[in-house]
């Protein structure tokens, strides 16, 4: 009989709408309950978040998770990082040293030193590491990387990719906005807030979808609102590799934006283009034809699309069953090295991290210099 | 410490695409646990789905699991029902009869002498009964509905609603598609397919939105595709409470739609629009000035829409989360009955499903005659 | 030489919305000038809005006008007739039967009765007779109908048509409003309101565009606004040739509609959907294969679109365009005649002006019955 | 009497798509009559031409014809310049020596120093000189001016604007393609093709809403078509007054796309959004707020877009329309100049030419120099 997995979580506790969201995606297939969890370095909110899950085990602290579940008869078959960037590190080397795999919520850390360490730690552990790179579990952006990859659109040319948003637009972390507050943190979020909390979205959503490298940008980061050590905004010139060029726009101040991703690429043959918000709608634009709206559970898309669908075409599959998807993959592989089969690593990685903070460290670094190309 | 409900379910077993939906929608909030099943009439079947499921208990019979599910302890708190329409009514009696609250998939049973059957059976048990009427589980659905209880449209007085689909444009049912087969069949579906699927989403989604009933139709029903016995199209005029005038259109013959549901309402202060497949916008037309474009998860919606809802604005919730309200709703109900609570039955229920047979009713036997009012 | 042709004008003057608009389609592609009018039965303000057009000759009377002009030297080529409804047999009549072509306003007039005696009087003079049903100029709804007449949408099965606006939700024809009171005065707009002013516009683009012919109504009219003697709203279902059903409904209470126009057709290979207010786009839309996007001016259109479109790609036309194509097939087929050749006829004319009157006598006395079929 | 004007043209003859949309923009609203021209250097083409209009008067240079229109009674009121870029120099001149106001296509000429000499002519003339920055005269693009003007959007912060097009994302230079020869000539079009084309009107578009000057550019022009010596694309960060930071993108092998012009400005209170493509509908983002969609002809809007409107709301206006709007204003200028008064100058003139002509020069050095910031 097919076992459901026993996944921990260490962060999201109450408050965070991230945790209740990898508790979701976690579990929608049925895969995997979450039975463990450190959920907040206040004992007290931690035992009452999990009390709310109807968690099995609480922790007051990951350190002692990863210890006890890794010791115990039906412990964790893995464990989920929700908290802040910089405890990333802690958390992820506790796990992996104890031989228990991670899935780790983006971006990777708040420092490349932090994201190397991380990385150091997954090839010494030889356990398995995902990151919820979320964007990349929606049915039609993995159609859209299938029809790149399949020469649908020719020989790649220009890219436009975007992210933009309005909850930064005024100075909520001087007013106790727990999420705000870390995040235009130095200490607690790194080099960037713009580009490393949604920047790096855009950017890895570009390179997973065009099969491409960012190989240098040339950027300008602004703290539109007084008083921030971070950047609420970010505008790039990108060069990609063979020879394609573009742009990606990130921003926390664009008064009316919720979360507004797009992507846009053209080609010799087609172009494409995806929305976020409206996810299950992919538009291919070929050469002198009309455009075509390719949607999610449509009769034509192909395996890779298909695999990441729930339900018939026309019932809108959204945010939380992308973000299951990663879970789904990721779970499938954790059951197979569990078998002793080769993993498919067939979602985000310590590859995709590490490629995003160096993305990150680029574009602080070509900023602070006034706007100049700085390779990554 | 919160506990996790039990429940179980008849029907769905492997194939049935609405059997996973159930369980996602039953789950997806930590509220429940499927943890019983009698999944097909074929006990081979039933057992293999319920071992891909990982259920604890699996039964050859529903009278089986009826039976014993009531006098376990530990045995379910609710059943879920989805079979085909003519099941709906011994599956739901027999679990009623046990005490056991049960939520049903719609529409309500094959006749409506079959439906007053259930409701019969609903009273003597004094069980909580719900009906996956789905789409009014979407937040902005709700919000609509609250602007419209609120005034903001004025007096209503036209309606526009339509649930296009395109699946059955050609006789599938004569080529094993097994789930076309039992909906064209009035052994299995009653006495219409097309007005029994999916208009009725329409009208209950209709009468849900704007508080008023449908009180006669003239209707015509079309079976485009020959040798069928069951309707596979059909328009409507309606006339309504206090003076309201439109037309209800379904179809499952227009080529291309996928399940294209939408509602237009117009007062004499604004008008509204929604549309099934972006159900994360919601358009309010006022009088005189620009419309508006309503979101999901936007800070200015009403408390009906934002508790309806499970993530910041801009991550789009699909027909998944819909579903998951109609539970969240119904699970909601079964703690305040175990608690000895009044239940608040804000989910649709045993009326719902019989004005919906009601409706369907009027309709066949308007079309019967030629397309002449009849009283729903 | 290239001749400019002349034109005559009855109605439309100042504060007449459609004169202007009557002006600039006739003269937009260089093919004729407006030289003559008799622009309102106040010979003032008749002299008043031909001053400020700078027309040549100014009439007080349309009487005056025909004899006039059909007696001079360089008299006008055709006329124009831009007056309310019940004025369209007497202008028309005057300058048919002073061998002048005619090109009319729509509905052809305000009763039937009247109708058919145009009908006489272009049958009796020969002379060529056009109307101006505006939205079969645009380049899509051409295409649109060269699509269905090619087979790309298989057998036509269903059509929803609507058209939908706000302006006379309110009494505004009590306040002084000059197109509001003679619309809703029976002595001057005819039987009907909604279903002739807009009905009508709505028939006549489904029936060109499907080359089918509505053979029967069941229709509900309404008037919203108290002490109406006509209707401000209409639903109907219909019954076309070759089977095919649907809705046709049109509203002038609709709150916060503009001006919304649309067209839907399912065949059983493809459907197809046209939306006036966003004219330079048509959604193809194919059995299992992803909706197209066709474009005005796309290098895909055929031959009917094309030769009535004047700018490139993504620069987009309107509604004066679509209005002046109408102008250009009537200007070639004046010119042919003038040249002893035979005419096209490829424009709304007699017979589409009759059809549309025939509709809205059915659709009167289907609705004053209670709603029962009546043949068009 | 109201006179119309007699307006004159020097290029634009057959097959030249722009000339015909100059001859309706500037007659559309009756205020002028093209009656003279020099439409072709070829002058059998230019007679062809002339008669094929119905020109009273077509001339072999437009040497002649300006001294021959300055010389004659009733000669032309101003002259119409719509040759390739290089031409515009001398074509200009001339008028202007003639004392003949010009109204003359963009970019201003095909080099910097072009531009300076047409501006020295201009002034040295006193003439009124108009420049034909299209898109300035939709109606929403005014509305948006009057918006950001009134203080709705706030202190602005972020811009984004776009013009992507795909007719040279294959070399049809080399195929005979008119057009696209002298476009991509530096000779004729001068120093770039794709900045200077379509770049222009991205930034005059920009300048024009925002009320802001681009005060300098950090931009990468590529040629993604082999062997082409001007660029066809480009993408820039830019900076703006009053510390505003956005991008400009445009590019002429985005394939699929065809006239993507669109405009993107965020404030401390409100954004906005519009597209060319669908002229009629401006979006507005309030901070906390539904996003509104304005629409032209709407009962809101201001002064300025509603004098730019001809139609009620939902009747669409289009590119014609939005060229005829400046013609309106530039020929009620020669109007007042005419009768003594102080010209109103409410149209793109030689400071916007001067402008966009030092945008591509800022641009082009900008790139050269491998994409560092330059001062416009």
């Amino acid at each position: 009989m097919h076992r459901q997995l026993r996944a921990g979580i260490v962060g999201g506790g109450q408050g965070a709408f991230i945790g209740a969201v990898h508790r979701i995606a976690a579990e929608m297939d049925g895969e995997a309950r979450i039975v463990a969890g450190a959920l907040s370095s206040d004992p007290a909110k931690a035992r009452e978040s999990a009390e709310a899950w109807g968690l099995q085990r609480s922790y007051a602290s990951f350190e002692d998770m990863a210890r006890e579940e890794a010791a115990r008869d039906g412990g964790i078959d893995y464990v989920i990082v929700a908290t802040p960037n910089h405890l990333h590190l802690p958390v992820a080397a506790a796990f992996l040293k104890a031989d228990i795999p991670v899935i780790c919520d983006k971006p990777l850390a708040a420092t490349l030193e932090q994201a190397e360490a991380i990385a150091g730690a997954v090839r010494e552990s030889g356990c398995l590491f995902g990151l919820t790179q979320t964007y990349t579990g929606y049915p039609l952006v993995r159609e859209a990387r299938e029809l790149v990859a399949s020469g649908r659109l020719g020989k790649l040319r220009k890219v436009q990719v975007e992210y933009n948003q309005d909850w930064l637009k005024d100075a909520i972390e001087n007013e106790g906005h727990k999420q705000a507050s870390w995040r235009m943190d130095p200490e607690r979020a790194g080099i960037s807030c713009c580009v490393g909390d949604i920047g790096t979205h855009a950017q890895n959503l570009l390179e997973f979808v065009s099969g491409l490298e960012i190989e240098s940008v040339c950027a300008e980061l602004t703290s539109f609102v007084d008083g921030r050590a971070l950047d609420d905004d970010a505008s790039m010139l990108l060069r990609l590799g063979e020879g394609v060029r573009g742009t990606l726009v990130s921003s926390q101040i664009a008064c009316g934006e919720e979360n507004s991703l797009s992507l846009r690429i053209w080609g010799t043959e087609a172009g494409i283009e995806w929305h976020q918000q409206e996810p299950n709608t992919l538009i291919v634009k070929p050469a002198g034809r009309p455009w075509e709206r390719w949607r999610t559970g449509g009769g034509y898309t192909g395996e890779a699309s298909r695999s990441a669908t729930r339900t018939p075409g026309g019932h809108p599959e959204g945010y939380l069953e992308a973000f299951a998807n990663i879970y789904r993959d990721f779970t499938a592989d954790v059951r197979r090295v569990a078998a002793g089969d080769e993993p498919k690593r067939d979602y985000p990685g310590i590859e995709e991290g590490l490629r995003s903070m160096r993305f990150v460290a680029a574009a602080v670094e070509s900023s602070n210099q006034g706007a100049v190309w700085v390779d990554v």
